[in-house]
């Protein structure tokens, strides 16, 4: 980073610099700029014009005006951690990063809630608050990196999300700074509803498209009297995919409900926090009970009688806090385990009704053998999200494009049996084409209108969330001129 | 209801009824029209122009499409028990009835959901999933007659709303007819996230604005393992809301936590489902605890524990499922009650960050002597959804006024809090000026830009949920020149 006089000629550098006050505000030398170039998504790269630092929701939106005025293109970003790409600048973009907007401004326990900027990090946030006897619910993997404004960008979720619900349960509150400038605050009090239309669900996923948000209420939640933690191991994935769906049935609803298959254990023994896993086992199921202390044991038992029942080979319980910790680590540091067994990988992120689960990972095996391509499964199979992980070396011709083929194949399964093509980690650009998998040209022209309201130049993060236009252009052509 | 040949000169009454292919399919006698010109907000009334009663999603874009190309105004209803205005045909709208399409089409066990026609009431959603053990949360008081198309349209709440959420958090998709007639489907498999932008949750809660809701599926819940409720009665307001307070802070989630003040009690005891609560105490906590049996006594016994501290006349458990239903029936009559102790009645709907409930129900006081009338409080306690009862008689001279105003004050406290002007009920057609105390100008512009999208000549209920244009359509003036 620099401070010294900025040593550009293009007059919009200089005239960004100016717009913020403190030191280390702009980057547009291209060596610094190589890092920006993707995200957690690592295929498609794209250098930006330059990355500013504002300090406040001012400078954010003095940013803006100036990008909106000078048709320059800008999108925002948290930590980068997002994994469909949403913060790539394929428009070479000014980079907004949030990384300087980190403070926690305000908790208000008796009511349930704090205030953040957005690049405050999400696991920083129960951190916080943890000796008070509060946390912040939504858990995603990357929790130790990713701050709050990527999360309600992506509507984040996580292994804990089964009982408590993904990022958009948990905002009561933002302030935007919308494409052309303006600031505005919607749903600050959103207990238990708010008046007029919704823009607080409408703006929560809508992955950097309709605004830049600047300021986020969150909903924090009283820590569980108690917590116990389960693991069982199943010879068959057929036994644990029903010990799933028996679980659920019998009307327990989990804190988290997480499944492994064989190649997954694999990769997470090898890497990261190996914790004994026999290599043998064709899945894996990590279930988390809390709530109050009493009913717990009773859950824990009737969880572990399901196992029994469906063949289990080994079913244990955490004996402490420090054994949970460790098996939750050992999942968490899951998709990166993965490079300890390839060279490359492709994370997909489809979502299915649970009844079609032992189906789905059949059909996702049947792709794994016709592209020739290993497959691992990490997913949070009490609510269906399916984490297929295609394992490639992108050293070998012909392996990328097989990788991204089984990719979208996978969500074409999850499309087919009644599902959906992301779960948690959005759209972006890798997703952009299977959004047809789901949606016919009336449902995505009735978003781009949307967004067309917001983002009327399309200056802010284009190119993401939608596929690219063919028939949904040209009914909007027409749709024009009827008006 | 007519069968026989349509006696109307007016040639939009006569191509109306050929779109509708069953027996009593249209209204337009103003003799029969007069029960469509209110709904439970009955201090304006307007006539429609007629009422039609399709009976499937087709004929319901039949008849949208003939209003859209020859410029008619319409509107969609339920059952017709809103209380903000929501259904009123403001303009002489085409209403579009939706209480022939009221069938439950499919329940889906395995994965909680179910799908309905928009005009199935909403307890018959519960009564006909309970001997499978399951059950469908929202219960606004008014569910025995409430259709599920009203209420996602309303985002209806209910008491159980503190433990389960409100509407939105129960609506998995939606098939809608647009203002043009197109049919979409949005958000059908919605766990946990869905791609693209967030169109259910801005549908759900648009009160009839954007689009008419023609297939709802929806979230079903398997029936909690055990249940036990509680009365407590205080000699003092501050007492039970200090209760409320302690009770929540204690980290506990009630089903349903309600308060009512000494003259809803009034009002409740001498009509509907008198149960014998005194008449002399202040304050009465009605609080319902649900979940895994083994859990709920240590509950209870801390919330008796709790009151005690807090000063309670008596607290007591209901002995059996027959004393838990009086009671119920009993609170869910308390607005009709208000009707045996007053002529006349305006509810308001307001909510308020809970820490500020004594304060709020002091300056609710205030305002009462103020414009001197009786102002009666039910209200869900646990979520700070308030519902001031102001008492009136319309035969009065300038009653309706001073209740009006009244109403209108109550809701610039909740917003003067940091709360907002509607929990449960809507703005309709009520609150559109009070929208004013919680946007501002640029937040209402966000929204009925929005609303322009989809209903772009503003023919589907026209006239709700937003203030008389003022300033607003100033401003959006100018932002169309600046394009």
């Amino acid at each position: 980073m620099i401070d010294q006089p900025i040593q550009s000629k293009d007059p919009h550098i200089l005239n960004l610099a100016k717009l913020l006050k403190g030191p280390r505000s702009i980057l547009y030398k291209k060596e610094d700029l190589l890092s920006y170039d993707c995200d957690g998504f690592t295929i498609h790269k794209a250098l930006p014009k330059a990355v500013v630092f504002p300090r406040n929701t001012e400078e954010v939106a003095a940013v803006v005006k100036y990008c909106h005025n000078n048709q320059l293109p800008f999108l925002a970003r948290g930590a980068g951690t997002g994994l469909s790409g949403g913060a790539i600048p394929l428009n070479g973009e000014v980079i907004i990063s949030l990384v300087r907007m980190k403070k926690l401004l305000h908790v208000d326990t008796e009511n349930r809630r704090a205030v953040v900027e957005p690049g405050f990090v999400n696991l920083k946030l129960t951190n916080s608050i943890a000796d008070r006897g509060y946390y912040y619910a939504p858990d995603p993997s990357s929790q130790y990196a990713c701050t709050i404004g990527g999360n309600v960008a992506e509507n984040a979720g996580g292994a804990h999300c089964l009982k408590y619900g993904v990022t958009t349960n948990h905002i009561l509150g933002l302030e935007i700074v919308l494409p052309n400038g303006e600031i505005i605050e919607i749903g600050e009090n959103g207990i238990p509803d708010s008046p007029g239309y919704d823009l607080l669900g409408l703006l929560t996923g809508s992955e950097g498209t309709l605004g830049i948000v600047t300021k986020i209420t969150v909903r924090i939640l009283k820590n569980p009297e108690g917590k116990k933690t389960v693991l069982a191991y199943f010879d068959k994935v057929e036994d644990g995919s029903q010990a799933v769906s028996d679980i659920i049935s019998a009307g327990m609803v989990p804190a988290a409900l997480e499944m492994m298959d064989k190649i997954a254990i694999e990769g997470v023994e090898q890497a990261g926090f190996p914790v004994g896993h026999p290599l043998d086992i064709e899945a894996l199921l990590l279930i988390e009970v809390d709530g109050i202390a009493a009913g717990i044991d009773d859950q824990i038992e009737a969880i572990v009688n399901v196992c029994k029942k469906r063949n289990v080979r080994e079913v244990k319980v955490a004996k402490d806090e420090q054994e949970r910790a460790r098996w939750w680590a050992n999942r968490k540091t899951g998709f990166a385990a993965m490079g300890a067994i390839s060279p490359d990988y492709l994370v997909q992120d489809g979502v299915i009704p649970r009844s079609k689960l032992p189906e789905v990972l059949e059909r996702i095996d049947k792709i794994s053998r016709e592209v020739d391509l290993r497959i691992a499964n990490i997913f949070h199979a009490g609510d269906g999200n399916l984490h297929p992980l295609v394992l490639f070396d992108a050293r070998k011709p012909g392996e990328i494009e097989r990788a991204l083929k089984a990719g979208s194949e996978c969500l074409r399964v999850c499309a087919d049996v009644g599902g959906s093509i992301t779960g948690e980690h959005g759209v972006g650009i890798e997703k952009r084409e299977e959004m047809r998998f789901v949606f016919n040209d009336d449902e995505i022209l009735a978003q781009t209108a949307i967004r067309d309201v917001f983002n009327p130049n399309n200056l802010l993060n284009a190119g993401k969330l939608f596929p690219t236009p063919g028939r949904c252009a040209e009914v909007k052509m027409e749709l024009k001129q009827a008006k």
